[in-house]
């Protein structure tokens, strides 16, 4: 019997020890099968780069074992990352309608709609990869239409939630299939990966329909125009505004492109009721009362980009911000992006708008999509798995969550905390964890997909700071006297204008050291050019306390 | 009569519309006083600045009008500035005795100290600048030694707060001088400026004593060696770490430069009790039973160069975190800091030290020195102004604080909400604004001053994002032949070796450009370099999506 035979492997490709880029990956002797495969954001490290995705080193060397991949909902930290992955490697994706629907939309931006097989699946469905058999479970969260998975294999059954929480009066009826959960749990679960991005949050996260109850309240109070900024993903949230704008006899205009997206997923599927006549084109609004109309817009975040902020600028062409307006910012700013979401608020508040914002706990204009800690023990309880990986979330909050796991009876030993590309194997139904695969952040530049590494980002980083300051200067191969120049460029460093002493400096400097050279000819243009960015750096240093990038450029003529 | 005859303004020259850079003015005719000169962070725009200060035009121009500066207390929101500010327009300078000492150290670090006359007040000083008198008023803050002032002009009072909570019952039996508070508002207040911070919380500040109890809970129960990183200018909570030390029979080793500097001043001056041999040097720890140690360190808001993340990545030389040592954030994460902070917690778990952080609302180990709605109010009702201008806070704090003062029963049409710059005059006792002074944002880089601008920032940016591409070659005077190149450098766009045959295309580009140049004899050296970055600039964008800066040098040979 061969090392690789009968042995079930589960690990992250993303999605542990960071929020963002979740894949996993499940292999059971040659068949090999994917779950998920988002995107994130990158830190402001990262200069100039666009989005970062999987490194797939692994499944390019697996290719022939792949068997598809799973999608369980339509969030970006989920599926950002298919198109730049499908690109490479090509595979059929299974979803449930909804989901494939977003799937299908940014497969079409990127023009590989027609090479790519989507299957629609529900929770009903059942797939068979080898030995691999896959059930699914309805779960609720802050988007419809998600599914954890339970795969059978021969070593015992795999559970992945998902993105779930437990909403016992979930919108638009969409109920989680606990008894089916139960189930699962009542004929043994070998391992369970469980997501952990609340899991420093105690008690049990609201329901949504909390929410539904605030808005309504905000509606009938309102007396000029209603804009509200959410997430354009939940759907269950934008029901909910729609049901208060039927409510209070106000139409509803759309702005902002996800928003405009997904309205138009979301009601053609099915997850979104529409009343007849409810949308009003945006140019259209001045027809109406301000108090007949709402404003559903993206931006909720502080995007600087997004509709919100051009509201707030006063840089929206069809419709302005009135004294007296409300606006409603339906979400809790996410770490890191408050500034942004101030800096609106701030210019709301200019427009003499009544602005409801800050902490959805405080307003009851947003609650998590995620379960807090009592929901996550309730999962555990549900599935009583012998081996436990919390997934999805930086390293404190799978630390929590191994503790969550371990008070409701998860023995410590049988807890496994990974980083990407740690394997836990699993033979004779026991699981260990002793080798890695190749694992890692590819970053997307425009239309580059990991050709950006360490050496541009520190150049990038060095420029961003101090700028640049070219010296350019013509010297004779005869004698390696300066013909001409030196010249020189600054981008970045001082304003030349206001700078004209510091420069001369730097010219006399260069004339200097290339005379210096000259008198001892063992050097050659290599050492020309360190020797220019030596002098003139420490010169810069001394006098400005920055490092510019200087770049001799040195022609022989 | 003159028109500036017998006429009182107020303005802002920073810390109105933002949270930093507080710097104020009250002028009587001809004599000036400044209250303040705070400096403040540059958010992520503006790339490579050190830090940020007020525009001192104004002052600048009226030079021989300043009688003085009054510095309400020792944070750097309204210290920060001094020794720029100083340097180029010395003035003497009042506080009191622990902010004295801080602004001491400021100055000798810029080698100021002698040329600066330092004038010690406190709360029972009476101070007169022409026809203005001032006394002050002792404030709870999250660091001693606070004042707030009130003037006294022909026009009638103007009280200015400084920072301020109602702690009532202070560490350190530093009581707030609530008598004369009254004493104050009884005998009239004309205009009241008063801080915004916390307008938009809702209660009353808790005392800084909670914070005590907790850290006294944490240490008894604590069993290995304990970190707690906290602001080093909370002398408040310092001295109830060397409290909960000494009752915990621990010593203290100090880690932080900052840490370092104000225990040193403020035990010296008093204003710390550090019982003898309390303090044991960081390269001694190892000498001492781990539950006989704290180490008070600082970097408490993640910053990645301070004590805290070099211990949470274990890069420090003296000292390490170990399993099960506690390590207590006895912060609030600043917005926009959560993410740095959080990054240090998942190490510090990694470490498997135990960790108390979060909100201080839920550890406990954090309150804050800013007045909630509850004392703003109180504040408004024990001064009666009749003028209110909301001053340090962003556009939202201002409003959310008039809002307060309304509620108190300010006019509404009394309460002016200003920017930098804008000015309230006062004359026969009523208050206008209808004029501006220079205000703006002075940009400190390294040694540099107010040197860098738009389009340095500008050229930082692009450099920041997609790099650049340097384009040389040599052309014959003669006949507009290309003798030389053109040869390509790429910094922070692609790394060279990875894109061989885009660089190569650009090489093409180039020369058929300057060839088809030369084929219409018009054009000059300038148009050639346009075109070069046309045609180049086309089609990288075309290829990457990205949008190097492109920079031809061309040398005529």
């Amino acid at each position: 019997m061969s090392l690789t035979e009968d042995r079930l492997s589960i690990f992250a490709l993303g999605g542990v020890n960071e929020i963002g880029k979740n894949m996993y990956v499940l292999q059971y002797d040659d068949d090999l099968i994917v779950i998920d495969c988002g995107s994130k954001f990158p830190d402001e490290s990262l200069l100039g780069i666009d989005v970062i995705i999987p490194d797939i080193t692994y499944l390019l060397e697996n290719k022939e074992k792949i068997r598809g991949m799973i999608v369980t909902h339509g969030h970006e930290d989920h599926i950002g990352g298919i198109p730049y992955i499908i690109k490479q490697l090509n595979m059929p994706i299974y979803a449930t309608r909804l989901t494939l629907g977003l799937i299908e939309r940014k497969l079409k931006e990127h023009k590989l709609h027609v090479s790519t097989k989507l299957h629609e699946i529900n929770s009903d469905t059942r797939l068979i990869f080898g030995e691999m058999s896959m059930t699914f479970f309805s779960t609720n969260h802050s988007i419809p239409d998600c599914l954890g998975i339970a795969v059978d294999t021969p070593q015992g059954t795999v559970v992945h939630t998902g993105d779930f929480k437990f909403d016992l009066t979930p919108v638009n009826e969409q109920y989680a299939d606990i008894h089916k959960m139960a189930d699962i749990g009542r004929n043994g679960v070998l391992v369970l990966l469980s997501e952990s991005t609340n899991s420093e949050r105690q008690g049990f996260t609201p329901s949504e329909r909390i929410v539904g109850e605030h808005i309504m309240e905000a509606f009938a109070k309102a007396e000029g125009k209603i804009f509200l900024s959410t997430f354009a993903s939940n759907v269950h949230r934008l029901q909910q505004v729609i049901d208060a704008a039927e409510n209070t006899n106000r139409k509803i205009a759309l702005l902002g492109r996800s928003m405009i997206n997904v309205v138009d997923i979301a009601s053609t599927l099915g997850y979104l009721r529409l009343p007849d006549d409810m949308l009003v084109d945006l140019q259209d609004i001045i027809q109406y009362a301000p108090h007949r109309m709402v404003v559903l817009c993206t931006g909720s975040q502080g995007e600087p980009m997004a509709a919100l902020a051009r509201l707030a600028a006063g840089n929206q062409r069809h419709v302005e911000v009135s004294p007296g307006d409300t606006v409603i910012l339906a979400s809790s700013p996410i770490p890191g992006n408050e500034r942004y979401v101030a800096r609106i608020v701030d210019n709301l508040f200019q427009r003499k708008a009544n602005v409801i914002y800050g902490s959805g706990t405080v307003t009851g204009m947003h609650v998590s999509g995620h379960a807090s800690q009592e929901e996550l023990k309730l999962m555990l309880t549900l599935m009583k798995p012998k081996y436990f990986i919390p997934i999805h979330g930086e390293f404190r909050m799978l630390h929590q969550h191994r503790l969550l796991a371990e008070a409701v009876g998860v023995e410590a030993d049988n807890i496994f905390i990974l980083n990407n590309g740690d394997v836990v194997d699993v033979t004779d139904s026991k699981a260990y964890q002793e080798r890695k695969v190749p694992s890692g952040n590819t970053l997307v530049d425009g239309l580059g997909i990991g050709d950006v590494g360490n050496i541009v980002l520190r150049d990038r980083k060095v420029l961003s700071e101090d700028g640049l300051l070219i010296l350019v200067l013509s010297i004779a191969k005869a004698d390696g006297k300066i013909v001409s120049g030196p010249d020189i460029i600054s981008r970045g460093f001082v304003y030349v204008r206001e700078s004209e002493g510091l420069l001369e400096e730097v010219h006399r400097i260069t004339v200097t050291t290339i005379s210096q050279l000259q008198e001892s000819p063992s050097n050659q243009w290599g050492s020309y050019k360190q020797a220019l960015k030596d002098a003139v750096g420490k010169f810069l240093f001394a006098q400005t306390r920055r490092r510019p990038m200087i770049l001799p450029v040195i022609i022989q003529v």
